[in-house]
């Protein structure tokens, strides 16, 4: 039922968070899928995976890479769109596959990417909210994101499930598609709780944000994903610049700019690429920075705001929940500021630029 | 000769961008070597090129995925350093080739990286400025960067050469190497003429910069390198928090940010990417930002700004004089601002960090 009224400032974006563990568990109705497609992909055994999407569906491809490498121990690329629709250059796509990531299915260089690729050879395989859009119609291949429409313009449910989507293909090309759908379905009670135990103390902590103009936002590994995630939730929702950087390329040059009015958030999960983000934690105490961590390891390293979250049921799946933080946090200061994180400036739901 | 005093803020800095074109005339010096190992390389036509390294050799990393796109139809990719050298991922090396980027040669895990691909079976390659280092030992190949010492800490020099010599083995693979030689010759003395002409505007341009704490700096395919790139130097030497995104990226979310204090610096070459450049800096326009532009097309886009370049004598090489604006802003920005580039907070020439 639609309302003659627009809804208050907020209410869709917070709405579609909650909702991010049924919307999770929706997506796990479709396993026999992805088991599917898992096959055909391993059948293939490509050469290379190549990840297509812009804003929220490039963060899921940045995780992506991981999971493939991780999961089937298969090279994975965010690929550059723009070397094959903008300068058609002569790559050979015959031995690759591509995995297209769309909520809305009409992006359009994404849409003439797949085109060109399939082509060209490449298995095609577009993941989508919309099983009727251009991609879906593009691509060989189309696996549903079954996250339900999104309303709010900046995505929270939608990257979930792209981030499920990818861990559960993954999955099932290595033949551990039930394993990953069993860990799913763990991770989305994991989610029930780190949004209803993290929802106050985050909105709570976002006061002394209001004049923050810029951000770092830090992590590495499988959680640089969640690090360019909330960098992207923060600018678009908060009108805060917040950067994204590797733990080590912020040590490379960024680290510079600190001063004792630059907040830096740090995503902090138990894994090998923790000491890394240790380090750069260190380096912004040192310039009197105000710290911020997320993740499961949050509280372990001396943050003036942590938002710790459980350890999800497999490495892997870790991102799916140290994301939650920083939607939470974007939701709250974005009111905070007098925003309407659901329908940011100069922002629509389907992005038409080339 | 060492000098008991320091330098004046910002000598070194200035001194080794004018450099440029008498160190790019040094690389080219060892032309027969890249054509030699671009033959190497061309017979084993890699299924993928991997690209590896931090802050300045990372944008050139950027870069490559073009070059050795356009120029040979081969995938590279900025490859995972965590993938390998943390998780430990089973990637499979062995139809690969690695081209490696440190100035110094000394970055940890850039060196840890390079031994675990060469004992997997991919062709190492090392290119740096250092042929004694940790990096030339490790890899199987090692290409000269030539550059000369660099001894201001914010790379310059180094950055152009490493463009040179990607443009050149990328070349020599696809035994091009005396074309594009003669090209990169042109491209030297082009180089001398946009600085000579450019310092004194750009320098004049600087004073409304002074209180910028935040940039994005924008750019798409090939001139994506050149944003990083810029934004790398307004951070490290000016204390500016600017992030580079590329054209398509800013609309997916960052446009929500802007405001009309928040400058945007485009980089607007003449090739096939400079339409979605154009519609990016109209949207700055509409949000009341101030709006910079550098490179051959930068009198096109009715900027605030304009740092023309001329047209470099291939497209491929565009980046290597569209960079110079930005490097010399960084320089006169820093100085209005009581900074020394030289030097800046926080950071030394070699990064230990992980």
């Amino acid at each position: 039922v639609s309302s003659p009224l627009p809804s208050p400032p907020g209410q869709l974006f917070i709405a579609e968070i909650r909702e991010q563990p049924a919307a999770l568990l929706r997506l796990l109705e479709h396993t026999a899928e992805f088991e599917s497609v898992g096959r055909t992909l391993a059948a293939r055994a490509p050469s290379a995976v190549r990840l297509i999407g812009h804003g929220t569906s490039d963060n899921a491809a940045v995780y992506a890479v991981y999971a493939f490498g991780l999961l089937c121990g298969w090279t994975a690329l965010r690929d550059s769109i723009s070397l094959t629709v903008y300068y058609d250059a002569p790559l050979d796509f015959s031995t690759s596959a591509v995995v297209a990531l769309s909520q809305s299915g009409a992006t359009p260089d994404v849409v003439e990417y797949v085109h060109r690729a399939r082509r060209r050879g490449a298995l095609t395989i577009g993941v989508t909210n919309e099983p009727d859009s251009e991609l879906a119609g593009a691509a060989e291949i189309v696996l549903p994101l079954a996250a339900g429409p999104e309303r709010a313009v900046a995505a929270t449910k939608t990257y979930v499930n792209q981030l499920a989507a990818i861990a559960l293909l993954a999955g099932a090309a290595s033949d551990r598609g039930r394993e990953l759908a069993d860990q799913l379905r763990r991770t989305a009670a994991a989610l029930e709780g780190v949004i209803d135990s993290l929802e106050p103390a985050v909105s709570a902590a976002t006061v002394p944000f209001s004049y923050v103009g810029r951000m770092f936002v830090i992590g590495r590994g499988l959680e640089f994903a969640t690090a360019r995630e909330i960098a992207l939730k923060l600018t678009e929702t908060c009108q805060v610049a917040a950067e994204p950087l590797t733990a080590t390329a912020f040590s490379h040059g960024p680290v510079a700019a600190l001063d004792p009015l630059f907040p830096v958030w740090t995503i902090a999960s138990r894994d090998e690429s923790l000491p890394a983000v240790i380090d750069a934690a260190a380096k912004v105490r040192d310039a009197g920075g105000i710290l911020v961590a997320s993740g499961s390891a949050a509280e372990g390293i001396a943050a003036d705001y942590a938002f710790p979250v459980p350890d999800a049921p497999a490495p892997v799946l870790a991102p799916l929940l140290s994301v939650v933080p920083g939607q939470l946090f974007s939701g709250a200061l974005a009111r905070a500021k007098g925003l309407d994180p659901d329908r940011p400036h100069r922002l629509s739901k389907v992005t038409r630029a080339a």
